[in-house]
């Protein structure tokens, strides 16, 4: 038997979403029993330190806490690793380093997935996700301008992930609502939801006035598709 | 830092809904940020053989790969255990003969939380559950009478829980609206939602008619209680 590792608990909420995706999509796929669903390890993990006041500088390095998850699901002998959560991923080389198993990157997946005819996008993300340049590399390698929040937009994503950590969801669609008002206006055709409390935001929202890409939704297409093209679902 | 152990994945949209109740009861504690958590290795493993065709003598017994759950979870040092599916608890004494950590019953956990002053409980499960007198046994023990389905409304239950295992939910609501009422009519005044995929069947029901005790949420109770009683969420 085949398991798919899922680093989680950045936020607990967060991989609740990514798992019911993982089901949903596997359900689409034709699953319809127990049986024909991937088999997963969930080490999930809230305690490690945060990722984004890290990146400010502001907060603890999580990268030995994040190593030890890494190191607990490599020793159950998982197949592949994912981690929803985008913060997380400042530190993939190092955690790809120490990884048996190969691990899909949330960020690739998810610029992947933005729709043609697209060429300036707003990745919103954590403070610290922004500051590290994460998304911003990553949409420049592929051929995208990126639209940056000013610090006024980025509090407001700020206050729309804390929200949600803290389970506040109808508070926290109002915020994301604002930043993506901004980012429209200086004149972004798309936007990547780079961190994984987002799209839970994002859910409640009526037709937003660009597309929108759901990094957990896409991390989750990306495992399904891995574990479904191997016959990961199959009892042995 | 201490790990709560849950086998899961029986099946797996009843387990994403277990994590959602421990993760909406420690926000109710006062959690707002993910290192105010319970910690948790889940083991989501949805090829285990089908509990209640076992039971009913029809499918491989699931024990083998229950204990095999049970022994990752030992080995990976969680200090305690659930297992979000009722049936599975029929086998309780094996699984906690070979278990370090102690395993919560849910079965105990749900009659627990019968409401004073009821006399007459329906347990609703799946076919194999009934056929075992897993909640016949507990209910009986603890003073309760037993309102019994009948072969069609045993018929209902079973369609809505694997209608639930297969994502469709609307569905499932009426086959759990129509084996509540033939309940109700023999006089049932309380029913218990003894199989975790009732309560995603149940949560879209509008006022029911006697008060229905959810088995999930109440092993979600015990969960984080015996956690956060012990510090659990605070990172060590």
């Amino acid at each position: 038997m085949a398991l798919i590792g899922i680093l989680g608990g950045m936020g607990p909420l967060a991989t609740v979403d990514f798992m019911e995706r993982l089901i949903a999509l596997t359900c689409s796929a034709g699953a319809s029993r127990d049986q024909q669903h991937l088999p997963l390890l969930v080490a999930h993990l809230p305690h490690i330190p945060d990722r984004s006041e890290a990146l400010l500088g502001t907060g603890e390095n999580p990268l030995p806490a994040l190593l030890s998850g890494i190191d607990m699901l490599n020793r159950n002998e998982v197949e592949l690793i994912v981690i929803p959560c985008n913060s997380a991923h400042h530190w993939y080389d190092a955690m790809r380093a120490k990884s048996r198993a190969p691990i899909i990157h949330i960020a690739e997946a998810s610029v992947a997935a933005l729709p043609p005819g697209v060429r300036r996008v707003a990745a919103l993300a954590t403070g610290g996700t922004f500051h590290s340049g994460l998304y911003q590399r990553i949409l420049a390698a592929r051929g995208f301008e990126s639209v940056e929040p000013d610090a006024a937009t980025q509090r407001h994503i700020d206050a729309c992930i804390r929200e949600v950590k803290a389970g506040e969801i109808e508070a926290s669609t109002g915020h994301l609502a604002a930043a993506l008002d901004w980012l429209v206006d200086q004149g972004a055709q798309a936007a990547v939801l780079g961190c994984t409390e987002l799209p839970l935001a994002a859910r409640p929202m009526k037709a937003p006035s660009i597309p929108m890409i759901d990094s957990t939704l896409e991390l989750a297409r990306a495992t399904v598709s891995y574990g479904l093209s191997r016959g990961w679902n199959r009892a042995l």
